[in-house]
């Protein structure tokens, strides 16, 4: 313990992550003063109205509604109001008066998170936000320093929770896409704007946070290729299943060479095939993974909850120590990346594979058509399916899977497709990922 | 950069692991200058003999034989000789004269991690060794860091390749026992002395070390329960998979509470079965993993390579850039785990789960007697499954899953099930874990 000061920590918001970041404060004191080498006193929770209810029983005294006064005082600010203002001032000033700040706020570390990490630098103050990706998870921490020597090639993640049960319930119980939805819904698994979830808006910002983190490199949110699962049927769940694969809304961060040798960064959210054989294929309910591939460390996969009070406060807790411990024992905080700067690259650049199924005229001839399609745009196929149903005369469908290839080549022979003769309907275009 | 001096690495073995990281240091030399804050120099490579060959080509000037003179001039000290001499000895100068450690050495960490850890405390220096389990994967940091406000309950995990490998192959190929070792023996996943991993001795070193980290208690390595997988057998790997589950050979690490109220702390290792909709039972191959429960977080799994020499690397060189940013930043290291001290508890007072295969008599009342042993054991049923094999005339063979019980229960109950009348044979004990 050494004698040091007792540190004030400034809790900022009382939601369920908040009430159980402030429990643990102060349920913990013994167990966490002896990890930081000194007490963490809770000096009090900002909240817009006193007399809210609370996940959990607190004392009344610790309630404030002026943020701004309790932050000028505060060791350590913890930040969990979200949204962006007035989150952002209320953060930059603490930084500015010498203040730690830990944040699990994504919409704010998506929209400002350089801005942030460069007022920190100046101040040699630590700035971390573990709990703003994939909740419960260790991602943040290892990206940053455990991999600090290694080359990030990809990252993989699922994300969203909320996502993922429901094409998880489509796969595991054959839940059409409005049941799996509905019980969602009920679970209180999606937010009160559902169109976050299902329309990717969510991976998207931390699509953002991974990509700057694990390629040192500026994202912004809109220049993620944004792609939701509301297309998503129970007929391409099925077809995934019989094609030994399962779909999951990936958020995905890649170095990218372009066409012409830039070296760059992609960014993207979409649903895409996975082989059951992978370690995402695994990742079920509403539970987050992500799965990351370094040129030496290969291929890591980080899992566990996304989400839920208490299990974010496990995250918010984890970099309150390490805020903590570094005022007990000096030194700066460890900076924000390195701008690599690299220049972010548009989704037709991207190297992919995909799958598309088809109904095309049962006749002779059209399987040299469709090779003919895709020969004209450098596409080749790793695999054809081709099945006659029973009820449906003179049509037959096929499933192509394709080797990888340019996304803009891919998305050119979908056009193609869809505009050639012999093609009826283009009923399902995924991309697969994870090889 | 800001015109910090050149930091001194000295790196003490130069096998598979060294050998890579002498390459990334040389090749990466301006990313890693760039993420340190100073230019990492690679003093020297102490190695046993000048004249070895080497993975990699390097210059052979940096090589010495003399490893303390070597290490006396260091500013960070990267030790993969392995074994426990001379590595610690050179371990403890390093740390006398200032030096940070960056480690591999599972033996030496299990064998006197505590006394390292003591020694690095003292002067404010930073000892890790994130790479001396489960390889590449981010493990330490995470139990040490991001979980530091949260309480970790248990520790599942596959940390030794060469038994998951062959496990596996018996699972997904249908191999024999001695076919899978015979190929992982081929395919050079076995140490030369294969008894190190097939009986369990590698992953006890890294239970010892999972335990002392989690709990922030001393486990020396003879007070793990260790059990290998020489008994496995097909028909094992077959009567797992008919009832939904694998076979792993698992390293755990759990908070027990004791008969008699004792808080207490089990390390033990043995294979198990485990649901095959675990996260765990989806790591094949040489691959590791580490399940980790605790009390906010939940459920946690960090998934990679346990091996390999590159991959290994990884590990080591995040280490590295951590013990470099310290020297240039200032601040003492991370200091090791608080020595919360709980008792080491005997294996009988964890609770568990047992699946029993039985050669019973096929006669009226056999069920009847089994089930009273077990309820004179206290151990009740989950399930029981009987089947009369068409070649067996007058025997049946029973499944019994057994519902949570202490160990010392359950044990005692096969013994009383071998000693009785009605029992021919015992023909398989396991317990399931993950649940």
């Amino acid at each position: 313990m050494n004698g040091y000061r007792d540190l004030r920590v400034a809790l900022l918001g009382c939601g369920s992550v908040g009430a159980q970041v402030a429990r643990l404060i102060l349920e913990q004191g013994d167990e966490l003063a002896a990890r930081v080498g000194a007490r963490l006193q809770l000096a009090g929770i900002a909240v817009r109205s006193l007399d809210a209810k609370r996940d959990v029983e607190l004392p009344q005294e610790l309630f404030t509604t002026d943020a701004e006064q309790l932050v000028l005082g505060a060791d350590v600010v913890v930040e969990l109001m979200g949204g962006v203002e007035p989150a952002r001032t209320l953060i930059l000033q603490a930084l500015e008066a010498g203040a730690d700040v830990v944040t699990a706020n994504k919409a704010l570390i998506a929209a400002h998170g350089p801005e942030l990490a460069d007022a920190a630098e100046q101040v040699g103050a630590q700035l971390s936000y573990e709990a703003a990706v994939a909740g419960a998870i260790p991602i943040i921490r290892p990206l940053r320093e455990s991999l600090a020597g290694d080359h990030i090639t990809r990252v993989l993640g699922i994300v969203n929770g909320s996502t993922n049960y429901i094409l998880d319930r489509m796969d595991r119980f054959g839940d059409s896409a409005e049941d799996a939805m509905r019980v969602a819904s009920e679970l209180g698994y999606l937010e009160a704007d559902p169109t976050l979830d299902v329309e990717g808006y969510d991976a998207a910002q931390k699509a953002t946070i991974l990509a700057s983190i694990a390629f040192h490199t500026e994202v912004p949110v809109d220049a993620v290729h944004r792609e939701g699962i509301t297309g998503i049927t129970s007929e391409q769940i099925q077809a995934a299943r019989n094609a030994g694969a399962v779909i999951k809304l990936l958020a995905i961060a890649e170095r990218v060479t372009a066409t012409d040798g830039t070296q760059g960064v992609s960014a993207r959210v979409y649903p895409a095939l996975i082989d059951r054989d992978h370690p995402l294929a695994a990742v079920h309910g509403g539970k987050n993974a992500v799965f990351v591939e370094a040129e030496a460390a290969g291929e890591l996969m980080f899992y566990g909850a996304g989400a839920g009070g208490v299990e974010t406060a496990s995250a918010v807790l984890g970099d309150l120590v390490s805020a903590a411990r570094r005022h007990v024992v000096g030194g700066p905080g460890i900076p924000g990346s390195a701008h690599a700067d690299l220049p972010i690259l548009p989704v037709g650049e991207v190297r992919t594979r995909y799958q598309v199924m088809l109904d095309v005229r049962d006749e002779p001839g059209v399987l040299a058509a469709i090779a003919g399609i895709l020969a004209d745009h450098g596409v080749s196929a790793a695999s054809v399916e081709q099945s006659v149903p029973e009820d449906a005369a003179g049509t037959a469908t096929l499933v192509i899977g394709t080797h990888t290839a340019r996304e803009a080549d891919l998305a050119a022979t979908v056009d193609a497709l869809r505009d050639s003769d012999v093609v009826t309907a283009v009923t399902s275009v995924l991309r697969l990922e994870g090889n």
